[in-house]
């Protein structure tokens, strides 16, 4: 399903959009607002038109989801997902853990996903069947005996909507018993460390298929899971409700502590 | 007040901390909880350490009051502030934004501080009336004209008592009147990014003079200004309260902001 070729051409890609990228980094331009007040730059734009001019060459046939150019081809089996930059208020502030999501759908699940950090040359790249590697060496995710004392991520409080947070503050109960409490910020950078075993849960509500589609073969291909917030897969058509295990025996206890079981 | 050799000794102190951390990075330790239940390493520990054995060698008539192993010559005039990792939870997620803290205190002031970070070898030192230097280079904040559209930086959600989380949620709503939202996480790295004019606010509450001190040389020296929540300067009595501005016209309106004025 995933060929040498599509991982070479993903790699391409990212490789295309860190150029598009570095350059611009802590640079001097304004940062606009998109209609629904989500922040945008010049690096996000050329970044995604750099990667839509790749696959246009290389793969006519082959639809785009692009967070900032919209669809194409939309009726195609393969679809490629961007988001140029995942965490532009991270990117705009200057933090270099924002990073650059490639995504290739097959029938409109996720078999590709690259996650690139342009700044360090940091690269997670996950296909089904292929395993996960960081930087061309293959990673696991960490075993988490149990939700008390599994470490929390999630990139903002106010991505939850108000029944949210309340299930959201239960797991948190639940892993912290005492403090400390989660890590906050990082956007697509928390699924990338949960990949290398740094963490063992991230929980986010609210995301689009480009800010979800890349992370799932990442996370599974290092061992790890990826579920909605009802336990069931990710594809084309979540509801971007997102948790992600690095150890899939946990997702019962997740499950059951949202719930206030 | 602060000398050049103070400024050498505060690069060394960096260094030496950095030596002691950068192997440790993503590794395999346990993640070990003190009775106040906040996270510490033997990263945590060796930086400390290595620090501590520089002052006892080169200043041994300076105090030395340090995160991890206590007050050392409490009466000195001069003492050395340590935070060997600022943001020790970011550390052990694998996210190389946490911080090493050096700060000099002369007779309870902040004058000479250093933020440091040595996975990316960025370096922040701030001394009175020397200015702020990231890796070398004099750095500016940036002006910020008015509250609204102002870019804001905080912790963790959790930090915050609940009446402070109040006055925190007003200023939220003045600087962001439609989204996004501020940028969580970061720790000691959001003053530093703020010194380089990338942010234009922090606000946080629950700081040890450890966390503080060491932020006041390097914000203010690059032109921005810290205070605590009633708009005071920070010393070593303050009460762990602080807002950090790039532009210092901005105070009495975050101070309005927060009252609900």
């Amino acid at each position: 399903m995933v060929t040498p070729k599509d991982i070479e051409l993903a790699n391409r890609l990212a490789d295309a959009a860190g150029e598009a990228i570095r350059p611009l980094f802590r640079g001097d331009w304004q940062v606009e607002h998109k209609d629904d007040h989500t922040a945008v730059t010049v690096a996000d734009r050329a970044a995604e038109e750099a990667m839509r001019r790749i696959v246009e060459a290389e793969r006519p046939t082959e639809g785009i989801i692009g967070e900032e150019f919209g669809s194409l081809r939309d009726g195609a089996s393969r679809q490629w997902v961007f988001d140029p930059i995942d965490g532009t208020q991270s990117f705009v502030a200057g933090r270099p853990i924002f990073g650059t999501l490639i995504a290739l759908l097959q029938d409109g699940w996720p078999v590709l996903g690259v996650i690139d950090q342009p700044i360090l040359g940091e690269r997670w790249v996950g296909a089904i069947g292929e395993g996960t590697t960081f930087n061309g060496r293959p990673i696991r995710t960490r075993a988490c005996g149990a939700l008390a004392g599994a470490s929390v991520a999630t990139t903002s409080p106010h991505a939850f909507a108000d029944e949210e947070v309340d299930a959201y503050l239960r797991v948190v109960a639940k892993a912290y018993p005492k403090r400390p409490y989660p890590v906050y910020g990082g956007d697509c950078y928390n699924y990338a460390l949960l990949a290398s075993g740094h963490l063992d849960l991230v929980m986010e509500s609210g995301l689009k298929l480009h800010d979800y589609a890349a992370l799932v073969p990442v996370v599974e291909g290092a061992g790890g899971m990826m579920a909605d917030w009802q336990g069931h897969p990710l594809d084309a058509g979540s509801d971007g409700t997102v948790i992600a295990l690095g150890d899939p025996a946990r997702l019962e206890d997740v499950l059951e502590a949202m719930s206030g079981a």
